[in-house]
């Protein structure tokens, strides 16, 4: 594994953001895929804060629901996980995250990714 | 691009099914991946009858939010999307499809993924 360690900042545009339709909760679901093989690490989510601290550190920082606070992701676990690539969906309600995770992986079992169990076969999913 | 015409029905377990953190709304988020490609296809939605109709039929089967019914994807356009794998992550509350996209590709606007709109770049998404 490589051990990236910084991000590219984003560049979004005030009409970009403005697109982006927030949930009841101000919150948009977030997927996140490794950059090197593609693999679809976790789905968190983000309100505009988390949104512009990721956009100007070029690291992801979600929102967590459950301690509904801005989850600086790696901060405690060094997983962090370094922005290359950022979209959003045709609807504007739903953003994808391209990113080099450093460290064990971006589950916090340390599996690379948190999509580790198969309906049905108990397989891992390796990329894609 | 192939034209796959059918799916791999799922066997998944009782103790599987009841492992899924659906939500408040009886609903969890589905990440739909391209099985060719890698390429992150959309992000819909399931409640549990699309779930086991999707195991069923080895074929997408998501919940209309809007609509407030199941949504047979490709049903009007063609671009069905046939199941490769399925996953569910570590809290249970997101599930993981890889699939063969049927069709121009899983966008109503005709674009191969939802994700075609780049923050600060307006660049489409590739394959990675």
């Amino acid at each position: 594994m490589t051990s990236p360690t910084a991000g590219a900042p984003v560049a979004a545009t005030d009409a970009e953001i403005a697109a982006i339709a927030w949930n009841g909760d101000g919150l948009v679901p977030v997927v996140t895929q490794d950059a090197a093989t593609g693999l679809v690490l976790m789905l968190a989510w983000m309100n505009e804060d988390a949104l512009r601290a990721t956009f100007a550190e070029g690291r992801m920082v979600y929102w967590s629901r459950s301690r509904r606070e801005l989850w600086r992701k790696g901060d405690t676990s060094g997983d962090r996980q370094w922005v290359r690539e950022a979209y959003y969906d045709c609807d504007g309600d739903t953003l994808l995250f391209v990113v080099d995770q450093e460290g064990r992986g971006a589950c916090h079992t340390g599996a690379p990714s948190c999509f580790f169990r198969g309906f049905g076969t108990g397989a891992t999913p390796g990329p894609v």
